[in-house]
């Protein structure tokens, strides 16, 4: 048995923006005994998770389930739509979106990697990286695209790295606008099932996501929601592709079944969580994240630190990324805070590598396990010599007191 | 599946002081398969467990296991020692005090239930309630009992009632002073594997003790640790008893075995939870529960409440019960804590219903539960509209922060 | 982590008969968190048990819930009814009958101990332990006691030392034909929940239950049902009773509560197994465990071997005891069966050591579970070298493969 | 929770050829609460799971571990070693090997599909699925490519489809004694931890293997073992790849981390397995599956039924396929099988659809358990009102009494 005992007592804090903290329910339902993949059992199964994925991504078009991790639904969107040399638009949020960019290349795509220009004047931390996707850039670029060479504008919804959250129904807008076919691929690898999103309304074709963020289960899962124009694309799309290939898979997930072995034993986690999801309403999940969120940036505003999404109105409901003062390395923090609190945090990633950190609010927590965030937050910040404007840990409880759940907090 | 979800998300925080938070580990322990309670594999299993304890215990004599809960374990001992009519001297130091000596007289004993006198002027709450054992009292009254009629003096170590943690080797002490032949029974069911406990060292003759609590186990298996003076009353004691019965149960578990069906999956949870004590160390063990203790007690302080223990060299390791200010219905805190932060505490009990609550500091936890069960209980007083003196919350931190876990604190 | 792994691969066949195999339901369902057992989500799990186990006993009466093995529940049912000195009849039906009057003894009863007559004339072995209650015996018995000073009438339903089921309704008549006022007291430890039982319907004053058994959980719990008539006796019953007095427990398990802590985890267990069974329905279980045991007798019979059970009339539905040939050590046979075939049976108890094995029928199990077991048990015999008169394998595999279930058997 | 509870009592005989019965112990190590991929405890559980498959696979080279299937490792063995347009040698040895010659075809390489020709004359199967891979016509192939246009020899060592499980060693042999430079693939998917196999000694360049075969884990992890050769070749090679790319997470494998998020679970599991197989010993576990399958074979040849692979060479200790006599549908049989006694088997894939079905022998499973298997066959195929030449399960039975585990069957 495996015990990875680092820590002599108490339950780990798991505060990372996912994978988050997975409800016991979902652990018992992993661990019970692996089924036949091709039994008449397996069916009932499958098809039921495709279905109750369907509601959580808000469409009525098939959804594709890989046994993978996020990253490979990211390969998946493209590799069924594009062909070598294809041009596509991406947009620079963070790191995230900077990988997928990179894995476009690596795949023989060109993409084009639009950004936000400059640098933020308090931090020096470049703008892209704390706002979210800007439409009009979006807009702009496409209009001059009179070829219509570019194949697909890609975003990332929810970028994990800085604690953004994008409006995609106004990427639709501003591809609309613009008259141009492209198809609209969004990340919302760490949004769903914690943000809205709404595949359908907003006129996404392929929406990519994974298993560890607002699903609550643990990584190794991942999906592709596709819409007809995306489904059309790829009878035409030349990338070699064979384990992401659509065809096979979203016609034997029809049926509850899989064109190679399914991750069996993270299906009953998923049936699990879409079960405890729709019971409690994706309404109530998205209203839940949003008063967390809302409670966890008090405490960083009393604390009087930068947090790094500079945009209230793309603030993330899964996510708040903190940027500490000049001199402090994060990374050296969240070393600290794990050592003597047992909490982990997300690490500044790429352009922000030693910057910010992360306090991720998603996943199975609630009120107490957030101020227990902050608060080992804020006692870290002190003991790294951190002067702070005030304490965050009682602007948090000062939040969740006045605004019980269950009543509108915006 | 059973789900009893009451709440939408995150984990229960179980602060009562006992049961307390079972840690993974041993969750998964006790789902493994029910093995023949005859067979050889448990014979090993058994005689494990067996030899744990007694290090827990600190004894070389027998530890009888019982499957049942601690209030069972509290009538073996009278059963297997006394006889119809029997004088016990009993103290009373809170609830579970007044329970035993209740079992006491349904069981056809005469208990005498020697008590500090008089009521706090402060809080008009029974001093004995917010004391320890006045061993000067017991010496007092076994001196008077010049015919000897008193077979045992029967005291609590740590009152969970109350959160306050007696002196035994001081109550040893008296009835050697007072040169009598009773024998020293002791409840230490919320204490072991908390606070130290020495069974031989302070010359105990039965202790009786639970899973629920130290431990770190389901409710279900309790203790009997006894001396060979006990089991030597025990040939001529007169009560009757079977089930409870030490002689054929301490005869086979000396092989690792039960007189009748033992309670096999705790079983396999104590060994697990034996394994990380031992594992960690029993000093290691009780410095961290008074680290939590002082740190949960400051708390308390800066709020400017009362702590039932009125007498500082007696404060529970364990648990830290709270006095509420006048009008303020302290059950009525506690429902309004457990519907808004999901935190269950201690009821005040017997005597002091209504009057206090009480906060557990045991099990599997570690700072950043107790800081955010500090932070629910300062929620919770403030929505009840206490006037607090200060903020608890900062008060464990700083206290937590300033005291690393391992570096002695008091 | 325990692994008590003797075994190099796959899983162990318990087939003792009790504790049974435990559903992998069941065992989730036990390591779920722990919850403060004086909770309000609580009280919704005891009531719904008790409610449960009324549908399990066939009763409109209280049910109160012990956290205790069966023996415990033994005692229950004397001390609550029962006062020093009193008169019981118990009926001679194997070793489980033998240990429940030696604690009537030990508690300070006077049990007479009534048992059919005489030896089997080809195996040596009393006939009392091959065959049911003699209700004929009890009648005369009781028309003797013109005094009345029998107190109660105690027997097993289901002996789970020789496989043998007898018949309660007929003991009920015998009481009333013999006009006795006598309590009828019945163990159905291992019958409850696999054999068909009616407390209501059969007139028992107190049923004596537990849980490792048909009800399909590990072993702590257990359970007296009642009738208003042992309900009345209580209340002058002299016998000293705490732990296991109704008064409480029944006042309390009424609103889902216990005056004591409960064993919570293996609750949660209990709220799983009444979900299964009473999903499938009681006759469908115990027509289930007919068909097994018919199939399992059937390889007995094919091999030539004596069952334990002498009058078909009476053959247990849960486990079948066979006899070993003279010189055939049943008890060295056991363990080169567990040593070679990783298979648990029972040992042959009291009066039938090392003549007799048991094989349990029960829990969880199927068609292909049993003829395993079937198939251990003749691959030992044959090593032992015992000489068969036919396949029993065979003999289990055409009884299966002839009755499908859902058809009637019998 | 999924109770996917098609069948009213007992455990599921899982008997296809993988996803096999999971050890117990497995499973609950998987229910662990998910850590950070990216914190201290995880490169110590990632080094050391990769250290024990270095193990397992026999060699000292890099194993790269995917968050995906079986499936998803072939594609990763040939995206990182083969260009567009390559010519690769596959060895038609059954479905598995056809399936991946597929994926060849997707991924826009050119395959040549080797197979052993003609049809056998009993049963009008292919040859080539009724043996295994013939290294003399591999040698005869590779001399013919003077030009060395062959870049990649690819076969299946253990083929789930058919139980035949090539000589691995023999094809090096040739590969070598036609002086050919070409790469050396093998899918052990199936073999791994069960059948004998050794990456180094056999001069393999790429192994495929899975998670839910021999290291009796669920289905999502997938694993390469390389060789210098082929990690060589990939640094030129030009099928574009991202989520397969060894460069990355082969260097991060190193220090127990991943290039995007792992499964950790599956990693827990992967660990639980690791420890229970080299703590049995790798001669132990091959010597334990031969032994199986020569126990379930001798079933078959009872029977009176052809089997599968029809040269004894190479029978598979993993499987054994059973070809069912004309008129007798294989899959009509695995349903009533299913049905009627909860169990199930493989199915006859490709050119065998409803020819043969196939029995697994693997996972966590022990002589009962195969006796089981065998007796749920018998059933179905007697019901089937198939004539049976003799008692399959009588000869397994004879078979496993006969040859004790531990002493050398072969």
């Amino acid at each position: 048995m495996i015990t990875l005992d680092n820590h002599p007592s108490g339950r780990h804090f798991l505060q990372i923006p996912g994978p988050s903290p997975v409800p016991d329910r979902i652990l018992r339902a992993i661990s019970l005994p692996t089924i036949d993949h091709r039994g008449p059992e397996f069916g009932v199964l499958g098809r039921k998770v495709v279905a109750g994925l369907q509601e959580v991504f808000q469409t009525r078009h098939p959804v594709a389930i890989f046994p993978a991790s996020g990253t490979g639904a990211w390969e998946a969107a493209l590799a069924n739509t594009m062909s070598p040399g294809d041009a596509v638009l991406m947009v620079e949020t963070g790191h995230f979106a900077t990988l997928w960019q990179k894995m476009a290349v690596r795949l023989g795509l060109e993409p084009e990697f639009l950004a936000l220009a400059g640098t933020d004047a308090d931090t020096g931390l470049p703008n892209a990286w704390r706002h979210g996707v800007p439409a009009a850039l979006v807009e702009e670029r496409l209009r001059k695209d009179t070829a219509q060479r570019i194949r697909a504008v890609c975003v990332v919804h929810n970028e994990t790295s800085t604690g953004v959250t994008s409006d995609i129904a106004a990427v639709r807008r501003a591809i609309d606008a613009a008259r141009h076919p492209a198809l609209l691929m969004v990340d919302t690898i760490s949004g769903l099932a914690s943000a809205d999103y709404r595949h359908d309304e907003w006129g996404v074709d392929v929406t990519i996501s994974g298993s560890q963020k607002g699903l609550m289960l643990p990584p190794g899962i991942s999906f592709n929601a596709l819409s007809p124009k995306a489904l059309a694309a790829s009878k035409t799309a030349r990338l070699p592709r064979s384990y992401w290939a659509w065809d096979e898979i979203v016609a034997m997930n029809a049926d509850g079944y899989w064109p190679y072995t399914p991750n069996t034993n993270l299906l009953y986690g998923l049936n699990e969580a879409l079960d405890m999801l729709l019971a409690e309403g994706l309404p109530q999940v998205f209203a839940r994240h949003q008063r967390w969120a809302a409670g966890v940036r008090a405490a960083v505003q009393a604390w009087g630190l930068p947090i790094q999404c500079a945009d209230p109105a793309v603030y993330s409901p899964v996510l708040t990324g903190v940027i500490t003062p000049p001199g402090v390395d994060a990374d050296a923090l969240r070393k600290l805070i794990h050592q003597r609190f047992d909490l982990s945090l997300g690490t500044g990633l790429g352009a922000l590598k030693g910057r910010m950190f992360r306090m991720g609010h998603l996943g199975d927590s609630n009120d107490l396990t957030l101020v227990a965030m902050v608060a080992g937050v804020e006692m870290g910040l002190k003991l790294a010599g951190v002067a702070l404007a005030g304490s965050g840990v009682q602007a948090t409880m000062d939040h969740f007191a006045r605004h019980p759940a269950g009543v509108a907090t915006r």
